[in-house]
């Protein structure tokens, strides 16, 4: 199977685009009077963007596992980037962030539609209302799609990997509500913020962008209980890594870039191993840092945060937790029992993001 | 079979209990540092209330098509009661109700609990962004539990009637924003508001509440297309009847016993069909009414728009209505071509749902 990663995304968008014209269909069929474009609009234009990381991590578990076509993969990617989606939505309603992939995020795309249509009461009750169920569309359709592709292959398979999707739904609900509880925790009140900030990171995001998608290739394409538990543990460290460079990203990257406003996870309190790390080394600064957490970070904030992180040495230190987690993974990959195919594609993927800019 | 109702009650409270516990046992292994039952306690205190009239009607969907054991209608049933407390989850973040099922709305006990905690921040925003977590956990909890009653029959029946689900939660989805959008329309410019609060009413809650809990029992039951289509027709009557008594109780029933505020749909501004009605016929007190929309109701508010909804004629012909379903319903329950132990459970449950004061 000679696919490349670039032919493999355009699949997934494939899929994509088909998932929710099925939608359109569905709505003009049963309904009259629905303004299903409308709704869907938001999603269309998240689901146009995105660098199909979690589709692309479940193509390498499927290869590792078989040399199969990959058709599987590229729906159960199609299933987890509908997922993904999902959690953006909600995320951005939970954080009121302005903007998500350089675009508007869903709940200001509906908040300007009810502003420019001058409809009754409150753009913004509306822009969120609309994001919540929006989002619970896409994560009912994240189901569909996966079901879907567990159709495509032998039912044992097919089972193990729906409830390995299904208990990786169950899991970012938990480091989701880890992650909302820990930024309402008074500061001092933390004990061991890097643990604390570590476990959400793993149950929030590191897991299901990168470890699940291998794990869930894999048992889609039937590999060996071998393949999955060394998946599990390079994904771990991989996954890991990937959130962590994101967070520093948050803090560093170019918002033309990103996406993402620079400092947004200052304003939404993110408790993060990097602010953890920053805070530790701050000494008479962290006053200041703490007086700015929750709040709008102004330019100079932004540049002063920045000094801050570099001069106090917490950014050097949190650099050097990614590179050694990326470079365990790397060792792991040396030893990892599956296809060559599967190998080259993982190998590409490790490399593009430890040098990932956005 | 002679299982009766009350006692199926009690078989899908076994599993939606089991169900919760092993996102428990689940958290409990993998998490370190989670407070799940923190998390969960709102879920728990939702689940261990309401009437299971939806898990009924699987369970009368299922005898109607087959005489087998009715542990797959069970494990259906708590999936869709699963299912409806996330909806219902989200929607009291949605129009920030304050009660529901006479507890506070979850996003109210998670804001009881960030100040009764004096944690940092809005304990609003806490509640909202909690409950919103906590809806998208019950949400692909329902698709799991609703895959375990698929893997109960065979995969013809299993795979027919877990589409069914997927679409049940599309088309809710579609109409829970449809039924958000109709709310902030000017009223003026709803140029048919009946047949608009009629699509309303179908999409959003009549379908999932009786039709397609029975399809889907009968489905997994492997019932005849004729069965199916005979239960769509009678399921679409009576779940109309049952979601206009829901909107009658919504202004005449007493919170005691309804769990939720009178007039709590003004206050939202839903476009019921008897809002609809009670303005056609208001005459002079439409103004009055149309400002009251969208505000919270006094008592006596209450008892002014209780004394007009009936002086006009509206609340009688809106009773009517529900008649007119519930007797045709009764008519098609006579030609239904099913098993007498599903014929009784439905003629039992149609019995129940006409008398009811909650």
């Amino acid at each position: 199977m000679d696919l490349t990663l670039p032919e493999f995304r355009v699949l997934v968008e494939e899929r994509l685009a088909q998932s929710i014209d099925s939608l359109t269909w569905l709505v003009q069929e049963e309904f009259d009077q629905v303004p299903h474009e409308e709704f869907l609009a938001p999603a269309r234009l998240l689901l146009n963007s995105g660098k199909r990381t979690r589709a692309a991590f479940v193509l390498a578990g499927y290869q590792l596992a078989t040399t199969s076509a990959c058709d599987p993969a590229a729906t159960a990617g199609s299933a987890i980037e509908l997922y993904q989606a999902s959690a953006l939505v909600h995320d951005d309603v939970i954080d009121d962030s302005p903007t998500r992939r350089g675009n508007p995020a869903a709940h200001v795309a509906f908040t300007n539609l009810h502003t420019e249509s001058r409809w009754l009461y409150s753009p913004a009750d509306f822009g969120r209302a609309s994001a919540i169920v929006l989002g619970d569309l896409l994560l009912s359709e994240a189901s569909k799609e996966f079901q879907a592709a567990a159709a495509m292959v032998t039912p044992r398979e097919g089972t193990t990997a729906f409830r390995q999707f299904q208990a990786m739904c169950t899991e970012v609900a938990f480091g989701q509500y880890l992650d909302i509880r820990a930024e309402q925790q008074p500061l001092d009140r933390s004990q061991d913020a890097i643990a604390s900030a570590l476990s959400v990171l793993r149950h929030k995001s590191a897991n299901y962008s990168v470890q699940l998608p291998l794990v869930i290739g894999a048992q889609l394409g039937g590999g060996s209980d071998e393949l999955i538990s060394q998946l599990r543990k390079l994904g771990g460290l991989l996954g890991e890594a990937f959130q962590m460079r994101d967070d520093d990203l948050g803090i560093f990257g170019e918002p033309s870039q990103t996406g993402k406003p620079s400092g947004g996870d200052i304003t939404e309190g993110k408790r993060t191993i990097l602010l953890a790390l920053i805070r530790e080394k701050a000494g008479a600064r962290r006053d200041w840092l703490d007086s700015r957490l929750g709040t709008v970070l102004s330019d100079a904030d932004i540049s002063q945060l920045r000094t801050l992180a570099i001069s106090c040495g917490a950014r050097s230190e949190h650099e050097d937790m990614i590179l050694a987690r990326e470079d365990e993974a790397r060792l792991l990959l040396q030893t990892l029992d599956g296809n060559d195919d599967g190998i080259q594609t993982l190998a590409n993927l490790m490399h593009e993001l430890a040098g990932r800019i956005a």
